[in-house]
C-alpha cells in the first residue's frame, strides 16, 4: 500500500491555510491521490467558526512530519513548516508568499502566484482540472480568500481574487460582503486572550541573513483593545524575543476599518526596524498609515534592511 | 520610462533555455510588458542550428545582471544563474527542475512543473493566455521540448509533453520525429571539440550542503568518440575539479540510441559518488544502464549522498 500524503499549511494556522489544506486534499482525492488534510497547530476562533459554519471536520494535528510525504500550502519556508518537515519529502507546494528556502532533490509542482490568497489559486486549480467544488468546499475556499484579503480590501487583492470570490459565493450560496463581515467579527475576538496569546495568534518567524525576527499581526476592528494594554503586550513581546533570541519582534496592530496599522517593537535591533519601515518609534510604537499587509508591505523592506 | 525585464535561462545555455527565453519574452510582450530575451553564455551548435532554422536572432549576452529585473526560465538555483543575479530583482520563475535556493522578498509568480521541458510549460502559458504562438515561436518551443526530452524518449517525458509536441509540430508545420532526428545530429557534433570544451558544453554546478559538485552531460549517438579519448577527458575533468575546488566532477556520456549512460568521475569524493549512484567505478568509469536524465536520475541520489 502506498503512503498517504499530508496536505498541510503553516504553523499558527489561519483560515486560508486550513481551508486550503482541506480543499486541496479534496481535489487530489478526486484525482485519485491518497491525500489527507492536516494542521501544524491550534485553530484560531475565526477558523473554528468557518469549519462549524460549513460543517467540516477540523483536520487532525500532525505533531511530527519526519518521514512523511507533504504537500505544503500557503507557505514555502522552513521557519514556518510543521515540525519534522526537513526530514519529510515535499511533493508539491501551492502558495502566494515570497519565495523562501524550501529546496527539493527532484522536480516537483511549485505554483506560487502573487494573488490575495492560496484559496484563489486552488479555486483556479479546480477549474483547470475541470472540477467544480462542492458547496462546502466553495464555502471553505471563499472563507480563506475573504479572510486573507480582509474581504477584498487588503492591498494584496487582485482582479483574480475578485472574480474567484464571486464564483465561489455563487456556488456556496452566500453574499460575500455580508458573509465577509461576519468573518471579520470572529477574527477580532481578541478581548478574551492574554497578551501572550494575542501576540502569538497570527505570528511568523523569518530568517533574514544572520537575523531571526518574529512578526505578529493582529487584524481587528477594535485596535484600542490591544493598545490599551500596551505595557503588558510589550512585556510579552520582550519575553518572547529573549526566549527565542530574536533580533526584533514586530507586532502589527491592523485596524480593519481605518485600513492602517500601529506597530509595536521589541528586541535589540529597533534602529534597523526603523530604517526598514522608514519610520521612527516613540515609546516602542509607530503609526503606519495605509499598511495592511505583513507580506507585501512589511516583510520585504525589513528583509532588505536586515540583509 | 520603466525598466526592461530580461528573460534569461541558465549558464551553459542549451536549446530549451534559449528557446524558452525567446518565447516567453514574446508572450510577455503580447501582454504589454517590456520584456527582452537574453542569454548567460555561448550558444551550443544545436541551438545555433535551431535559431537559423527558424530565422530568429540570437538573444544578446547579458554579462552582468546586477541591478536588473530578471525573469528566470529553465533554472532556479544561484549556482546556475547569470553573473550578478544575486544583486538583481527576480520578477518571475518558470522552470521544470528541483526547487533550488533562489529566494525573493516579495511574492512572485514561480511556476515549476515536473514535465520534460520548460518549453512545455510555456506552451501551456500561451494557451492559458488565449494566445497562439506564431510559426517561428512554435518552432522554437518544439525545439526546446524535443531537445530536452531527447525526442520524447527521456524518462522525464510526460503525457503533457507528448500532447504539446503534437500541437506545436502542427503549428510549426513539421513532422516532430523527423525534425527531432535532425536536431539530435546537431546535438552530437562533438568530434570537433577539445576535451575541455566537450566536458563543459552542457555542464551544471550544484551545492549539496558543504560540497560543490560539477555534473556534465554529453548526449550523443556516438559515445565512442568521447570514450576513445578517455585519458584526455579525465585529465580535463581533473583540471576543472582542482581549479574550482569541486568535491567531485561527474561526466555522463549518454548514448541516445541505446538509452544508457557511461559515467566518468574525478575529484576526492569518488566513494560518495559511488554510494549515491549505487555503482562501483573501475578506472574512474562506470556503466549506468537505463540512465538518461541528469535531473531525475543523477542529481537526487547524489544530493542525498552528499548531504
Amino acid at each position: 500500500m502506498s503512503q498517504s500524503t499530508y496536505v498541510i499549511g503553516h504553523q499558527q494556522p489561519d483560515t486560508d491555510t486550513i481551508c486550503s489544506a482541506v480543499a486541496y486534499a479534496r481535489l487530489k482525492e478526486k484525482q485519485g491521490a491518497d491525500a489527507v488534510p492536516a494542521r501544524a497547530g491550534e485553530l484560531n476562533p475565526e477558523t473554528q467558526f468557518v469549519l462549524e459554519r460549513w460543517d467540516v471536520d477540523a483536520p487532525s494535528h500532525l505533531e511530527d512530519a519526519s518521514g512523511e510525504q507533504l504537500i505544503l500550502v500557503d507557505h514555502n519556508e522552513h521557519s514556518q513548516t510543521v515540525t519534522g518537515a526537513r526530514e519529510a519529502e515535499i511533493m508539491e507546494i501551492i502558495d502566494h508568499h515570497r519565495i523562501g528556502d524550501v529546496e527539493t532533490s527532484s522536480p516537483i509542482l511549485f505554483r506560487n502566484e502573487p494573488v490575495g490568497s492560496t484559496a484563489t489559486i486552488l479555486s483556479e486549480l479546480f477549474d483547470d482540472a475541470g472540477e467544480t467544488p462542492s458547496t462546502r468546499t466553495a464555502g471553505l475556499l471563499l472563507s480563506g480568500l475573504l479572510s486573507d484579503t480582509v474581504v477584498l480590501r487588503s492591498p494584496t487583492t487582485t482582479d483574480r481574487d475578485r472574480v474567484v470570490a464571486e464564483e465561489l459565493a455563487e456556488i456556496a450560496g452566500v453574499d460575500y460582503e455580508e458573509y465577509g463581515k461576519e468573518l471579520l467579527t470572529h477574527k477580532s475576538k481578541i478581548g478574551e486572550k492574554t497578551p501572550r496569546e494575542m501576540i502569538l495568534s497570527d505570528f511568523k518567524e523569518f530568517e533574514f541573513g544572520t537575523h531571526e525576527l518574529g512578526i505578529g499581526q493582529i487584524e481587528t476592528v477594535e485596535p484600542a483593545v490591544v493598545l490599551h494594554q500596551k505595557d503588558a503586550v510589550l512585556e510579552a513581546m520582550d519575553d518572547v524575543a529573549t526566549e527565542r533570541e530574536y533580533s526584533a519582534f514586530v507586532l502589527l496592530v491592523t485596524d480593519l476599518l481605518e485600513e492602517d496599522t500601529t506597530a509595536l517593537v521589541a528586541g535589540d535591533e529597533i534602529e534597523t526596524v526603523e530604517a526598514g519601515l522608514d519610520t521612527a518609534f516613540s515609546e516602542q510604537e509607530a503609526f503606519l498609515p495605509g499598511v495592511m499587509s505583513r507580506k507585501k508591505q512589511v516583510v520585504p523592506p525589513l528583509e532588505d534592511a536586515f540583509r
